[in-house]
């Protein structure tokens, strides 16, 4: 088939550029316009890299934001949450597929929330927007980056054991504060223990995620879950300390063969951006860690990686650190397959 | 007074450097001696200072560790835990007042393992200690450096509520790991989501300290305890998330000033390393930070910090973030406090 | 004497906060208000701070830069270099002596720039400028933080050694570019090779003050000069690599002797903010460092520390390495020792 | 033809790795055997790695090195300077080709010490070395890191220009330390100004790779070169600030030419190992960063960068900045491709 078109909104960002260059040599999209606020004007390749910009897109001019208005059939949003609801509706008013890494809409009732391996099934609640927004087009999200990495390593647990309470704790890299972000002044030989609004989008999110689809709406998973974020001198790759009460007394071998067997509808279906093996599990026991492991899969980064698979305190009581590449499986990774699943599935015809 | 004769052992580490320090100028303690390994035969300020060396201590002789004697009122221990067990057991036999940071006799029954405004009750072990071991020394211990801040932080919450269980993530600086410790290429850029034996230490240290004096031993306190420790790029400072479930519900306002207002005996008997306040309370959500809050208190780095208390998933969960100097509240100055206290209440005499 | 009236313009970057901290116990001025831009109506300690705010000036309101309007004896200015030109003019013509830490004035001909102990005669430029512009005030300008570290050293090397070349390569601290300053993700993992203006402002701020009053007028130095400026990964303490060339052979034990022998002006007047020794040379081969050495002097961060002098390639060649406390001896207590100087001096009267 | 049996002599540490690495594929030579000191007797994959061991060598069983006994074609040393010398000349006698990453030999008169791209023809030196020591192998070297990237700049500069003095100040990463190296308490919002051994070995290198073959021996290039050299919290990637004096007035455009233009032997050959274009020049004036330009080249690591060519306070007179990867083109890649040049110069038969 020819390539879709498609336009990247935020495409300037640190999670806008990481798009970008997954987009560059993309089968099915074709990245054909570039739009943000300040840098419009400018050629893309003009505005700050935080790597090398990728040369089929380089020479694009970047966009005005405002001057948005359709004509694309996809549409990635990396806009800041500020102005990414309103614009994000706007395009699906006119007719486009938006996939959207901005919270503004995630936690609507008829607005799928979705990791691809975990609840691909929820993309169903299209069919409710549609018909209450009347749009032809569609708005499709993925959550808060913590919140990837912490529903893709509970889904595969989950489909074994009853799961009472979750409590995490976050070690968070740099860049999930975009650009500039956090200064130098307040991140070197420091941590800051808050994340604003991070806790409680952790909390909310892998509800909505793990619920089940029921009559045209999620209900949310009777999970508790507590989170204690923190931003740490790293450029990459949350770590993520899970604390994990069962129902039932729990395995950690068992668990650890559950993680590295699941698979989801991404992978069944062969999608471009899917990894093989969504969930690596690392034996060492000082693994995972950020520089080390947050390449994990391919595309490089769209793994996560689990290790210290241990048993707590009771039998029904299990602990595990995992690591998920914040700004590629986190965010534009999962966006774009996030996309190809809706496509593959027919929901962009 | 005049003051007490006293002998480092280990004290060229990181920890026996802040000792040295803060016996530097001590009302009660004169710093006669330092013992160590490879180091011995150089002058005390020739060995690698991690700081200016004190001008009272910086000619003493480094002495060789298998010199050691007795023949001191007082003796603290940092060694390392390999060498420290028999070391300590031939102080204590000799007559002295040993005052330990290593972890060889922390559980042991006989061994009291106190934080000086948590449990200075469980001094008492010494009768039995001396009476088993025919000793007219003693010996006492302080706990690891992440345990102290958490008991700290647990006791004033535990006097008015009865606490079920207890997770705790820690971010936990590269001093705490002594020197050289961590290697440059490990840290930068990166996390390490593991500290061997780390976790065992803090759920069984702060099941005993927490525990009540009952017949001569410890009954050991019936909470569940699980920790995730983190190695993170800073100097010092040990940053620690913790889950805390209680059995009835609670009121984080409550608990709040219940941690501002802890006084121990310490403060009661004012003595001189006691800071006024040990628990300072931040109210700035940010807060605390390592690098701004770990000279908290009076003598600096004494208090522990504590930020972020509030409310977690049900009513009777709690969260709230620590910070603790992990060579000075959790360290040097724990063991310095600990002596302090038990020569006030007639242990050395 | 009564304290004089006080004001400080930028009172809220890193460089004003150092200013208020320095003059908060001041004995000569009192701190009576502080303007600045866009924080303007909060309390002087609602502003992020870097440190604690000193408790003589927390409830200050910080005023609205534009309705400054003179009626202070002393204005310090740590304006950024796009207002600060304009706002000292004012300032001075409303009969307030000027210090400032601003680029926009150094270089004018009739305006001073000094290193109180290095050229305290270029104060008598204050007579011309006086004339010229009509003022019963004054400006008078510290340079920037780089230069005075390494005029420092030169100075003492220079009365004994015709200086025909420097060249200086330097490491500066992340507190040199303000707050919010460089991002943590352009500094983790990396070093920055460029400072912008930096390298410029080097060679022709070393020329004026090294050169000669002569005639109402400086006559800039006859060394050649030139930087290489690169940004890395500390929090304060510029390091500056220097080699220079003389006339005639030089002796690194003589030149260390000169750095050590070093006193100015403000020493033998006694001034309050004058460290005893302003330079300190240190022996070991890897100092100095910045960690360990940027809070050398009384106050501490006043005397810059210099290592590593040796012979270069010939024997009029000769090498150091330089630390200066880039915010508080390079920055906030050069002005602040400038304006004792001058007060002494009598030009505030 | 079939893969030249090599050894690798000090496989464990950073160098060793990464030659392994670049080995791993290699089309001339098949690496058998790794030899190494404490941790003979695991496999390769068992000791501590850096980054994945590569899968056609991790089985291979660690030897001891006082086990090696020749019979290889090939052998690469980064042996630590203390056991390389012996060990390196024991593999000439034994009759193989030593291409050594260790200082021990490099200034022996009868030694090669060569950057492919700058002084290929200084591998004739062997047949002296051949005659004098009667050895049917050989022993040629390579520079420490940092005088690779000096020399690379320099070469084609001193091409058109008479070069009279080099001064340089480095910015070094730590992974230039080894493993376990710098203790992360030392480098952690810090730098220090000292490298042992590391000044004076840029200038005696420096002159002998520019130096002139005659007469079977080299005559050292007649330039004044001065270094001072600073270790920086950065992982890989040493900058070079370079100051050079010219006999005769230099233009940076003209020298931004002959650096990108600038090929050498390697290039001619097309060796395995050589990059297209050994020296990347960047326009961008805050580059080249460590970061973000020390992969530059293919195979990545092996192109140096040059930024910020400028006129300095004099016509003759030249500054730019300089990045090299340390362990790669510094290190690694420049032993292997100094071993492909003197395999297709016909010296290994």
């Amino acid at each position: 088939m020819s390539r879709l078109s498609t336009a990247l909104l935020g495409g300037t960002g640190v999670v806008g550029q990481r798009l970008a260059e997954l987009l560059a040599r993309h089968p099915w999209f074709k990245l054909k316009a570039v739009y943000a606020g300040k840098t419009a004007g400018l050629k893309y390749q003009e505005v700050k890299w935080h790597s090398e910009p990728p040369a089929e897109v380089a020479d694009l001019e970047v966009l005005r934001l405002e001057d948005f208005n359709g004509g694309y059939d996809v549409v990635f949003s990396a806009l800041p949450s500020e102005v990414a609801g309103r614009a994000e509706e706007h395009a699906a008013e006119a007719g486009c597929a938006v996939f959207s890494n901005a919270s503004s809409h995630r936690m609507d009732p008829d607005v799928p929330l979705v990791v691809p391996e975990v609840n691909p099934e929820h993309l169903e609640l299209i069919t409710a927007q549609r018909k209450l927004r009347g749009w032809s087009g569609l708005i499709a999200t993925d959550p808060n980056c913590t919140t990837v990495g912490l529903v893709m390593a509970l889904k595969p647990i989950a489909s074994e054991y009853r799961i009472r309470a979750v409590r995490v704790a976050t070690l968070q890299a740099a860049s999930g504060a975009g650009y500039p972000g956090v200064p130098s002044l307040d991140l070197i030989d420091n941590a800051i223990p808050y994340i604003p609004g991070e806790e409680e989008k952790i909390a909310r999110e892998a509800r909505k995620i793990l619920g089940e689809l029921d009559g045209g709406r999620v209900k949310e998973a009777d999970i508790r879950v507590e989170a204690a974020c923190n931003r740490v001198p790293v450029l990459d790759g949350h770590l993520e300390c899970v604390f994990i009460e069962t129902e039932e007394p729990v395995s950690p071998d068992h668990v650890m063969d559950l993680l590295r067997e699941f698979r989801g509808l991404p992978q069944e279906l062969k999608l471009p951006t899917a990894p093989d093996q969504p969930i690596v599990v690392l034996e060492h026991q000082d693994r995972p860690q950020p520089r080390l492991d947050r390449g994990a899969g391919s595309p490089p980064g769209m793994s996560i990686t689990v290790g210290r698979v241990r048993r707590g305190s009771s039998a029904a009581s299990l602990l595990l650190t995992l690591l998920v590449h914040n700004t590629i499986r986190g965010a534009a990774g999962c966006a774009l397959l996030l996309a190809e699943l809706a496509a593959e599935m027919g929901w962009l015809s």
